[in-house]
């Protein structure tokens, strides 16, 4: 062991320096999801339409989102990308940090169900997009008042500050937000792409009404399903078992309660006076104390309280889910299956945060029959393409044992045949493993919701397909019947003597009712309202894009 | 469509603000490897201990770790951590910022292989630290200057900076860090666990020497296989395939270069001056024009003509792999297979950034016939012990052809049987999926990669289970042909008459030169390294913790 080091501290100090969050991101762009250029021009296009959805349901407004990929260059690898939207629009003072600055925004310090949380998708996108082109990024704001404001802006990553390079006005009416990025990426339909991306927040935001222009000029667009935003979901306080020691020890820095009491009835969800005497007590802490007056310890002590008090779970109308039937009508409307399923759990809770579990299954019809099955994943109703194999959702389908329930599957792996999974997580705050927001925690207390919730529709599917394989076999049956019924007729004849013309009729009725209206009997699996809303049919089954095998399929 | 909202833009910007870096982290610390007790207080552990390592090899020390778990409740869920080096020691002005403030560090804006890379990690376990305990860190710190300083401090999280509590100087001799942490969290062994992640880290850190001093008082010491360190990574340029347009932007801003020529020669990797003008010329550019003096379109013509003009690959002295003995050495020191093989590829290059796959494939022996094999993965020698399935190096596995090789699987699964897969991805940078460093996306250049060298380690095993397997059907003949010796030996008597005495030593010579010396042929399998070191033994091997199995093993 060398006593003096070859080189030393002083040597290796001289490199430190502190590093912008934006310098960080433009190393790690990845992080955000900007991983190769068909990921990158997706993620461009989801973080704009993300806002645009999340404003306007914020200020109650039907969205109407126009979203537009053009070609810039010969190669295609240079894009244009405008997005649109009828929401509240962004006053001009906040306008520059919402695109211009990481880590700003409305969403991060409330607990709130939204689909942006962070304060770092659309300015993560402006800064791909300048990473990439060079270029600034333009916005066109109209917040209603006869104006629209018009910025071009870039972010100065040394500072992780709004650079604006202009900054107009002109007269307009209404109010939305119109964005336009230039990126460097790569246009793909089919699986991943941004086609798939807008049928599948189609399936999940029925209330939405989406057209998409594809750099060839395809325009598809995706008419409102029902005329009615979701419930508004509640912002809730922190729940005491959900909330770190240490920012409790901040809250109670900053909280203007006169006494613990007050802290802890106001700050917290689920926390009456009684609790929260009770909580004191335990602690052996005054409740009449003021929260700013406790030492570490004395701070300690109440939470390990509070920890270990029970408390009733946090309230449930701080989540918004989209409901058995608008899953199944989804899935019906895009994919067609022969039988649907759909379950929504009631909420539950993992580390302190309410959330709640939706699963559709489909079976059959067009989907696919070589191969693995489809899972389309959704975090409060945004589509997550990438990294299924390291999202709880995709695991927990997995690791359900899928054969007890008629599905093909080998060992852990996705299950094989023509199913179709759809899975919705809807939470306050929904853990994904990297800002770029593509994959789920695999928290103990996440996966076994979707998983109890694959097996309660597992169940229903399961008892569809018995079914239909007995009436597969009774069909059989029949067949055979059928093909000597002439014989049995001729020797029933031969032995009673009573004329053919008179036995055949009757045979026929004998083996109908003995064997059955078997499609009956398979009907009355499907409930009703899938069935009724197979025969409604609908009017936008044209705007959707043209399926490889579209031949029908419901049986 | 509603033409006023009902909430206005006005009423949606009251709640913007800007969050800083510390407190995104604290709301999202599971970004950063603390998800749940467990993990956390292995992230802890493993912050410390990779700077420690990276802090040792700069300065070319042979490091000597001490790590040390205490409990400090009765519960188990509160813990001391102690981290100690024999590095060179952190400068007093830039210790606060090291431990105080996240993304600061002297590895972010370099391209040289280090464990850390983002200038979050030790910051990130103080946050953590003070999170769950509320109690600042220690920090002890001499630079062989006769002096320890000694620092207690916080993360102020509104602001991401350093809270100093205590600054003290004592007389002491030598140089090195100690840290101190209190943090919740739980203590586990087996899988996953810290005395897990030292093991490993000391199969792939041979010339390091490791203690661990266990909750239970438990002292493991993991003695130095090697007393050589590595050879010291160079830093490199950035390489012109492997760079963003905004960046290359940022670099003509900040130049010191006065012409193109220059400016293209001296800052990145592979450019020559003869390439340099011919980048400029396809550009349409004069090589002599200031970086400075040209245009965002300019800039991007010289952009694309960088990208269209075929360079060298980077330069490959940026890369320290472990090699090929060493891995063997490692496996077969701490999980005693019957067999091992070890590939070390050539370096190859993702997105301008040099990397290098190493593989290790251990068989049979001391390790699980049931079950699925063991994947070990590593990032630069560290242990990555969480998010496997979403993690490229375990894609790669499982997307191997394993039954080609003798190996059990069932379509893309993880192999089953008595086998250990050890994979090594050695680069300038590693692309994480998140910030906690646990899993490597899933780049096509580098599952490429991974899957030839399994591919390439998967030959030799199969080629040594193919004889293996021909050996043990020899071997059953040898016997069946034992068992009717006696009767061969007495016909072959009496059809010619020789005495038995005489006929059976020539018939047991016939048979042993016809079904020969099986283990000798499969020995010849193993390569003569390997035999050596087995031969050799190692004094060592008594502190690696108790196998459950450890009753030998070398067949």
């Amino acid at each position: 062991m060398a006593d003096q080091p070859a080189i030393s501290a002083n040597v290796l100090a001289q490199g430190h320096k502190a590093v912008s969050i934006a310098e960080f991101f433009e190393k790690n762009k990845h992080f955000l999801g900007y991983e190769n250029p068909q990921k990158s021009l997706l993620t461009v296009v989801r973080e704009a339409v993300d806002n645009a959805l999340d404003a306007c349901e914020e200020s109650r407004i039907l969205p109407d989102i126009y979203i537009e990929v053009q070609k810039t260059d010969e190669k295609g690898e240079k894009f244009k990308v405008i997005i649109e939207d009828n929401g509240p629009g962004i006053v001009k003072k906040n306008l520059p940090n919402v695109f211009g600055k990481l880590l700003y925004g409305s969403k991060f310090h409330r607990l709130r169900q939204s689909r942006g949380q962070q304060g770092i998708g659309i300015s993560g996108a402006v800064l791909y997009s300048q990473l990439t082109s060079g270029k600034p990024t333009k916005i066109y704001s109209r917040i209603g008042d006869g104006k629209v404001h018009i910025f071009e802006l870039k972010i100065d990553t040394l500072k992780n500050e709004p650079e604006i390079l202009s900054d107009t006005e002109v007269f307009g009416s209404g109010h939305g937000v119109r964005i336009e990025m230039e990126v460097r990426g790569k246009y793909m339909r089919g699986k991943q792409s941004i086609p798939e991306y807008v049928q599948q927040t189609a399936i999940m935001n029925p209330f939405c009404s989406l057209t998409l222009v594809e750099p060839d000029g395809t325009k598809t667009k995706y008419e409102r399903g029902v005329n009615e935003l979701p419930a508004e979901p509640k912002e809730i306080q922190p729940h005491p078992h959900g909330i770190d020691f240490g920012i409790m020890l901040k809250m109670m820095k900053m909280t203007n309660a006169r006494n613990l009491n007050g802290f802890l009835t106001t700050e917290f969800s689920r926390v009456g006076s009684t609790s929260a005497n009770e909580i004191c007590m335990k602690a052996g802490i005054d409740p009449k104390l003021s929260p700013k007056s406790l030492t570490r310890d004395e701070a300690e002590k109440l939470y390990d309280a509070m920890q270990n008090t029970p408390l009733q779970s946090p309230p449930t109308d701080c989540l918004s889910p989209v409901g058995e039937e608008a899953i199944k009508a989804g899935i019906k409307k895009e994919l067609k299956p022969e039988f649907i399923v759909a379950v929504t759990r009631t909420p539950s809770v993992y580390q302190g945060i309410p959330f709640q579990i939706e699963v559709g299954i489909g079976y059959g019809g067009t989907l696919e029959v070589e191969g693995n099955a489809q899972i389309l994943r959704f975090a409060n109703r945004v589509p997550l393409l990438y990294e299924q194999s390291g999202c709880a959702l995709t695991k927990a389908v997995i690791e359900t044992d899928w054969k007890r329930y008629g599905i093909q599957q080998t060992g852990d792996s996705i299950p094989r045949g023509p199913v179709v999974f759809s899975i919705n997580m809807v939470a306050v705050k929904v853990p994904f493993t990297s800002e770029g927001k593509e994959a789920v925690k695999a928290y103990p207390e996440i996966s076994k919701e979707v998983k109890l919730a694959l097996q309660e529709a597992g169940r229903q599917l399961g008892l569809y397909l018995g079914k239909k394989r007995r009436a597969h076999e009774q069909s059989s049956k029949k067949v055979m019947f059928q093909r000597y019924s002439l014989e049995v007729v001729e020797a029933l004849h031969g032995l009673t003597g009573v004329p053919i013309e008179e036995i055949e009729p009757k045979f026929a009725v004998v083996l109908e009712e003995r064997l059955g209206d078997l499609e009956g009997e398979l009907e009355e699996l499907q409930d009703e309202d899938y069935l009724k809303s197979l025969k409604d049919g609908t009017s936008d089954d044209d705007d959707e894009p043209a399926d490889d095998d579209d031949d029908g399929g419901e049986e």
